[in-house]
């Protein structure tokens, strides 16, 4: 079994990968010390594939399941989705010792997430994710958030889960489209921290498209430890973490102008690592060919990397600048100067940005 | 100037206790490294007292007010009115830089300080309580909620505000009623922590009832001071800190079953704190005598004592079954065993609750 130990002080927690967890999920939550009854949030595609094993190993450790479930999609990531997780926890008599668990993709950790960042000021939290992009997102870093009718992530806090469970087989009946979603943000960790890391993703990319089990639970791992590293560093993203995002700030305009029905949120990051790799070239911080590799595996992985013809440069340059990361009016991106190594540009001139988005 | 400082590591921060002190925020603010612009929340009727010299100090500082009035009552402290400051503080371009601010109190505080948890997942948050209650209580711990339709603070954060400016002078524009109830907090910080305060409040009562801004200063100062040594030993809550509850079991199941509309906080509180004194006398904890000057106290500040007669134990013990505080369907108080020193027993019999309900 692949373990991650995340160390954030009294906010520690442990993040296990391998086969079959997801039927041992009772039996690792009976180890630490929380109450019996759980709030399991999921989506109706997630229950009906996994919410069997789960609900049964959790009832066979002696835990009471209360089940919520939330359909899918960014639009019920919301306070209004929050409000109804709220009631039923309240209704059934959650108490501040009881965990809620997240058994899903991005929008269920999200949403499950910052309900318990908030019911009763704060609940342990355990993540299942049951998505190659949460897997190696959501695990680790502690952002949980819901929508804004006018932007993503607007409302959240960070807030750290007690325990993620992650279970390589339930990949299997993910859609593919999403399999590539995911290896986007896999990708980005070898691009901002780890050369050999993204080598390796060379050589391995149809072995994870295939969903080789080993393979898939080393990608994640190392995922995870990339990204930890950079959040132990930087805990409520003040500076270093923003090297995560990577690719977001146009990935998140393109999710933002297109209604986030358009686009998986790793195929947009993948548009935006390609802008921000050719924006790098023109500000003379990285090798074109660096970025032409960046672009290939993007290209192999099954990604898109350019802007929809029907997307005007100043309609992208307006929804950037509403970006949580922009201080004060500024343009920041977080640029790469090689493979493994990243900088942060504040200031970057509007006329660059123009230009680099012509280029994609 | 009186001057309490809270230490929690990265997140400590000062608490300025001064007449004058509310035309001077610009200038405090302006020692902190935040953004230019910041989301002003208060009431229609504490703007209309303090809102002039408070944003011109602001505006002189070279701040950009947004201001943002939501009307008074715990009604309001809900998750709709955060949606509205989520709403303005989006639409008007605030970033993670910028500070909210409650200017007022409880009410303001607790939903201002929610919002500032929570919006872009926390955003520099500045205190400025201008009640009794709110200077004494909100100003330290951290504790930030809104409303759910069934229960009181059951949405909330621990998030410290980055300052705290206690303006003596504002109690002069509360009625008597608040001011009374705000005692009955500086009141229970000398039960549970200090009896030389106790008794500094019992030969200094009417001086403060009178507005003495010194002694009020003082009887602020050594209220922070407590419950920051408290907060500081337990920040989350998970144990020690639930001394500070003293009196609210009882007191927040009758602000639930009178719809928050009955009783101040601090007057509900009041009557939970002869319940827990006659509480602790049944369960051979507390000497009679000591209940007795208790009682005495908040009855010369003009607080209830006793239940009243519409009420019945049952609906009483039912709705102290939903606190916050209750663990796995265990009744637990806290109870005095002398002036300053406090217990806290789990499990205690409903028969003794009852019993003391009728006593009081």
């Amino acid at each position: 079994m692949e373990q991650v130990y995340i160390n954030l002080n009294e906010r520690s927690y442990h993040i296990y990968i391998a086969s079959g967890l997801l039927a041992r999920l009772g039996e690792y939550l009976a180890a630490l010390d929380v109450g019996r009854r759980v709030l399991l949030v999921t989506n109706p595609t997630v229950r009906r594939l996994h919410g069997g094993p789960t609900e049964a190993s959790l009832t066979a450790a002696g835990f009471s399941v209360v089940p919520a479930e939330i359909p899918d999609g960014e639009e019920y990531k919301s306070l209004a989705s929050a409000e109804k997780l709220y009631d039923l926890a309240y209704r059934r008599g959650l108490d501040r010792r009881c965990p809620v668990i997240a058994l899903g993709g991005g929008v269920t950790g999200d949403l499950a997430g910052f309900v318990a960042a908030t019911y009763l000021r704060g609940v342990p939290f355990i993540q299942v994710p049951t998505t190659l992009l949460a897997q190696v997102d959501s695990s680790v870093g502690g952002k949980v958030a819901v929508n804004h009718p006018r932007g993503k992530n607007i409302i959240g806090a960070f807030y750290q889960p007690r325990l993620v469970l992650i279970d390589p087989e339930v990949l299997k009946t993910l859609e593919v489209r999403e399999i590539r979603a995911g290896l986007a943000e896999v990708i980005k960790y070898g691009v901002i921290a780890d050369a050999a890391f993204f080598h390796w993703l060379e050589e391995n990319l149809e072995h994870l498209l295939a969903l080789e089990p080993d393979r898939l639970a080393c990608a994640v791992a190392v995922s995870c430890r990339i990204k930890a590293r950079v959040v132990q560093e930087d805990e409520t993203e003040q500076g270093r973490r923003a090297v995560l995002n990577f690719g977001h700030t146009l990935g998140h305009a393109l999710e933002a102008l297109t209604g986030y029905t358009t686009y998986r949120h790793g195929e947009a990051v993948a548009v935006g690592m390609v802008f921000a790799c050719r924006l790098a070239v023109r500000l003379g911080l990285l090798d074109e060919a660096a970025a032409d590799r960046v672009e290939k595996l993007l290209v192999r992985a099954g990604l898109p990397v350019s802007v929809p013809a029907g997307l005007s440069a100043e309609d992208l340059l307006v929804s950037m600048h509403h970006d949580k990361k922009v201080l004060a009016g500024r343009l920041t991106f977080v640029l790469p100067t090689a493979l493994g190594t990243m900088e942060i540009l504040r200031d970057v001139p509007e006329e660059a940005v123009r230009a680099a988005l012509k280029e994609i």
